[in-house]
This record gives C-alpha cells, structure tokens and sequence, in this order.
C-alpha cells in the first residue's frame, strides 16, 4: 500500500530537535523524504504497525503530531507538484 | 475530490517567511490547516485549477516546492494520527 507520512515535531527545545532527527531517520529507513516532513512509503500492514509503534516510543505525544495518510493506487506518483518540487520514482524495477 | 498539499517554502530570508505566510493565508481559504505545512482540502478540478495558479503566483519557484496529493474517498476521514494529532472533519452537513 502507498502513504504519506507527515510530521510536525516540536523543535523548540534540544530535546524536541533531537526527536525530529530521529523521527526523520526512522521514517527514512522505510521510504523516501519528498519534503522536510513529508514521506512517500510503501510498505505493508505490519511494518507499517511496527512503524507507529517505533514511531510513539520516539515522539512526545503531547507537542508532536503525525499524520499517515492512505494514497491510491499510483498515488505517489500522480503528485501534483509546483515549484522545486519533482516526483520520487520508488519503483526501480523497469531495468530499460 | 480529497486532497492533501504539503508545501516547504524557503524560510530563510524575510520575503521567504512573507512567501510562506502568503501561501498558508491562500491554502486556509480552500481548506483545514492540519499541520504547520500541511492542508486536507475537498476541492473540484477548476477550483484545483485556479489555486495551482495562485501558488505558483506566490512562490519561488527555484526554492519553494509543493506536492498535491489525490486522496481516496473519505482519505482525510480514514488519517491515521499519532501523538497530538487529531483528524479535522471536514463535512459539518451532519445535523443530529
């Protein structure tokens, strides 16, 4: 299945910093960053369970919030995208 | 249609930060704020169409980047939220 993670972690403290750069390493190992807080994944029910769990022993629940949108099928890669941005092919499986 | 548009704007000059205010000013006219940088909207094409357009009015397009993401039907009712996240309703015709 195809998502979109998206995080806006509290960066006021030392603390809060370092939750976003381990958030941002924990979401980096199951897809691509297509923006600061912003992840296209593909991936499965359980790792993705597995994601929310690692995910909530990261965060402080209280100031951090995460949102995990489903897209549809294709959904990464019919993205609209304006300005800098450019669509993160995911599927390297077309050798031409 | 359901949408979800993610933007990150280059905030490291002051016309970035006036860019960035714009564009959230122009996003909270077309739907829910859910995040610093995140918008769920329920839209139609031309009106899409039309905010593409103011966008890409506002931005730099060199550093700023915006992704617009199609969601499945009831996308922004079936989020999955961690932390201190909250799903926005968006239909308020549900009179009891």
């Amino acid at each position: 299945m195809e998502l979109l993670l998206t995080y806006d972690v509290d960066t006021t403290t030392p603390e809060g910093r370092r939750r976003l750069r381990r958030v941002a390493k924990l979401c980096e190992g199951h897809g691509i960053r297509v923006q600061k807080s912003v992840f296209e994944i593909i991936t499965d029910d359980q790792t993705l369970l597995q994601l929310t769990y690692d995910i909530e022993d990261l965060i402080n629940t209280e100031t951090d919030s995460v949102r995990i949108y489903r897209l549809p099928p294709s959904g990464t890669e019919t993205v609209q995208t304006l300005g800098a941005a450019a669509p993160h092919p995911h599927r390297s499986d077309l050798i031409l």
